[in-house]
Parts: structure tokens; C-alpha cells; sequence
């Protein structure tokens, strides 16, 4: 066993600090970058690399540097509930686009933020900076503010303390009328987003209910400000969100959980 | 720093084991099974599940067993060419699925196995064993003689060494008839496969190219034996794949590698 230099540290965590390192738009990186981001010595983080790389856990490029491997993203499918509400939601997320031919979002809560679980997008949609994997903020997005109303209230006081990211001149960043609006989005079930978190795009968002009434995940809808007026959008949205709860067991005179 | 008892295995590879413990088809597992299936003393697997939970790589469920995380799942997602091969195909995928309802699916080669990024599936369509980040054998599955018939000399030389599973009568465990079929596959850039992997199931499978000319990944269709004629289906299979293929940059003139 290689002695640690920082006793408080330990193995696990700076095997686990590597791994986390690998970020959307950091997808690849060289051992120097790993050992910088982690604030391990070169070598520790040499011998640590190479052990995950071994494992599969991660992969060296043909430029040397490395990147999260094919084992890791098979171990991530296993996750629970993550594929299977994927693959359930697919098919009405298609029919959504289908009728829309906008861009159309599944998340679940993780943490303080929305992880992306699967999007759909026309080649030429308005460019979106999520994708798959990635995360937005609760207090600004359309599918954020659905996770948020319905969330414990313990994490719903904890984002509202919290420091509110203000992304433009339309984010919403005074506890007050955020909680109004949450309440807003609990009693109806959809949140209509404007140019919030991404000016000039507008997000149409509802809530998916599972067979105990609990909201496990959102689906929105995001087009371009101007281009469709989101009230259209609206009933389709709603429908498929509903489609997609009663395949998860939903019915509707099962009370859904507020929190 | 907890001190190891065997000295011969390193924290990193215990935490890796532990993590790896998780396989579908085993996606929950309690404390006890996880020490039983790593070796691990029950106090060390306990103190290292503990922190993977802590760090979001594993998740506690409401019975108390262990499953892989939602983070660990992110961090999956950024597997270099799985999410954006999988993004890209997609489309091409459900034109093939709207115009043959069969399964469709999207493998990549990962050491001596096949695995599955994407499945498309009829609700009512064939029962299929395989699910998205499963693997498949190399040696009698559709997208795995593909792969296998353009993956290095070593590698078919090591699976044609190594043990051939049968799976049923008809599956093909000699490695002079493998060989064969496989400088088939190599020719005509497609493979047909009857029954081998799973009874009453036919596979039509074909080769997707990059920009290179590289094999990166193989796209197939599953039939039950009898409904279609697999003949019937090839040609929409070889478009389907050949239009991936041109997504990733590979024009006709561009000579296929042959491993």
C-alpha cells in the first residue's frame, strides 16, 4: 500500500475526486488537468489513473489524454429508474416531437439541480446549451420549477436561502415570487418558463406522476420566444406528461404528493 | 487511514470491485451480498459503501439495499462517442423502426463482448433478453459478428481460441466456420444470424463506418424467426446504416478497415 501524504484524505475519495472530474464540456483530460482539478501530487494521480483505466473505469484516448470509459457508462445504465423511465417515456417524448418538431426534455431531481435523462431535437432547433447527463438549475427552468414545487419542503426552504443565479434580466431571483410561483406550479401541475434561464427561449413544463402519486420526474417542451405561443403548446404537453405517469402506474384519482 | 489486510489489494480495486459488483439483472444489492460478492471483510465494505453513497456514486433505496447513483449515471453520460454516437443514430434508428416495427438496436465492441447503447422495441414486439448497456456475445449475435469480423486479428483470434458458448443447436462454436462467416460479414459488410443467440430470434445486422473508415459501431434488427424474411429486411438495414455512417463523416469512397 502507497502511503497518502494527506492522512485526511482518503484513497476512495481522491479515486472518487478523479472520476468526478469529467464534466459536460471536460470530457477529456490530461493527467496534468486531472491532477490539477484534484489537487493531487502527479504521481498519486498517475498511479490512481492507471488503476481506473485498467478497471475500465476510464479510457486514454489516441491523443493520451483520458476520458470516461464504455464500463462506467454500462455501470450508469443500471441506475434506478434512470433507463427504465427513459425507455417508458420514449416513445410519447417521439410523438411529442412529432406533433410539435420542438425540442422535448425528461429530468429527474438530483441533488439541487434537474439532470437531464433524455432530449429529443430537430437538427435545426434553436441550440440548447443541456444535454444528456447535464444538469439546470431549479429556480429558472421550466422543468427545474415542476421538481422544485414538488419537492420536500426542507430542499425548497434550502434553494431559497441559497444563493439564486441570476442569468439574465427575466430570472426570477426574489424568494417571494419564487414561492409563488412554486405554489402556482403545485396547484396546476405545469410551469410556463420565459426566457429565464436562456434569453429567447421560452420552456412548457409538467409533472410525471408514479402509481403512489409521487412526481418522479418533469417533461418540458422549449421553443424559440416568439416563434409558437406556449399556451398552444400547453394541452399536448400535459397529455403526453399524463400518457407518460399512467404507464408509470398513475391513475388520475390518485392524489398527487406535494412535498 | 484504515490500514488494509491484504496488502496485495489495493483500496482503488476494492472500490472498483464494489462498484462493478452491480450487473444487470443485479441492480439492488444489500450490504451482506455486496461483501460476499467483493470478499470484502463486512466492516470495509460497509465504511467504503458508505462513502461511495456519500458521494452520490451509489444510492441508499427505501428498503435499504444499494443501487448505482444518479451521478454515477451523469458520469457515464460522458463516455466519449456513447452519448453523441447514440444521440446521432437515433433518429435513423426510429425511420427504421416507423418503417419495419421490429427491434432496432445500436451496439459498440467493448473488450470481447458487444454492448448495447440503444433499443428501440415494440411494446408487444419480441421478448428480448438484452437491454440498453447489456452485452451480447461476439461470436453468434448479429451486431456481434459484425464487430468481431472487423475488430483486430488478436481478438478474433483470441475469441476463436476461447471458449465459444452455445447457446442452442444452431449457434456456430467452430472457429473454421466462424472464421469463414466472418470474412463473409467482412465482404459484404452485414451479417444474417438465425436463431444462434436466442431461439425463434433473427438478427440482421450491418456495419456503421466513421470518417475514417473505422467500424465504430454495428446496427441491427431482430425478428421473430418466421414473421419477415430477413432478406426482406437487409436493405433497409444497409441504408439505415450507411446513412449513420455518412452523419459520421464517411463517404462511399472511403476504404472500410478490415482489422
Amino acid at each position: 500500500m502507497p502511503r497518502t501524504s494527506e492522512p485526511g484524505r482518503s484513497v476512495s475519495s481522491r479515486l472518487l475526486d478523479l472520476l468526478f472530474s469529467f464534466e459536460p464540456g471536460e470530457t477529456e483530460l490530461s493527467l496534468a488537468e486531472l491532477a490539477r482539478k484534484t489537487g493531487l501530487p502527479h504521481p498519486t494521480a498517475r498511479r490512481l489513473v492507471l488503476e481506473l483505466t485498467k478497471a475500465g473505469a476510464l479510457e486514454q484516448r489516441a491523443n493520451g489524454r483520458f476520458a470516461v470509459g464504455l464500463r462506467l457508462w454500462q455501470l450508469g445504465t443500471l441506475a434506478p429508474l434512470t433507463e427504465s423511465l427513459r425507455t417508458m417515456a420514449q416513445p410519447y417524448m417521439e410523438d411529442l416531437y412529432t406533433a410539435l418538431h420542438q425540442h422535448v426534455q425528461l429530468a429527474v431531481l438530483e441533488g439541487r439541480e434537474a439532470v437531464i435523462l433524455e432530449r429529443l431535437s430537430a437538427p435545426r432547433a434553436l441550440g440548447l446549451v443541456s444535454q444528456v447527463g447535464g444538469r439546470l438549475p431549479l429556480h429558472c427552468s421550466g422543468v427545474g420549477k415542476i421538481l422544485l414545487s414538488h419537492a420536500a419542503p426542507e430542499l425548497v426552504q434550502e434553494v431559497l436561502d441559497g444563493e439564486l443565479q441570476r442569468f439574465n434580466s427575466k430570472t426570477v431571483v426574489d424568494p417571494d415570487a419564487l414561492r409563488r410561483e412554486l405554489a402556482e406550479c403545485r396547484r396546476t401541475g405545469c410551469a410556463l418558463v420565459r426566457g429565464e434561464l436562456t434569453e429567447g427561449a421560452d420552456s412548457i413544463a409538467t409533472r410525471i406522476m408514479n402509481s403512489e402519486g409521487h412526481v418522479v420526474a418533469s417533461l418540458s417542451v422549449v421553443v424559440r420566444t416568439g416563434s409558437v405561443q406556449p399556451q398552444a403548446v400547453l394541452p399536448s404537453v400535459i397529455t403526453s406528461g399524463l400518457a407518460i405517469s399512467r404507464r408509470l402506474g398513475w391513475r388520475p384519482g390518485i392524489k398527487v404528493w406535494q412535498g
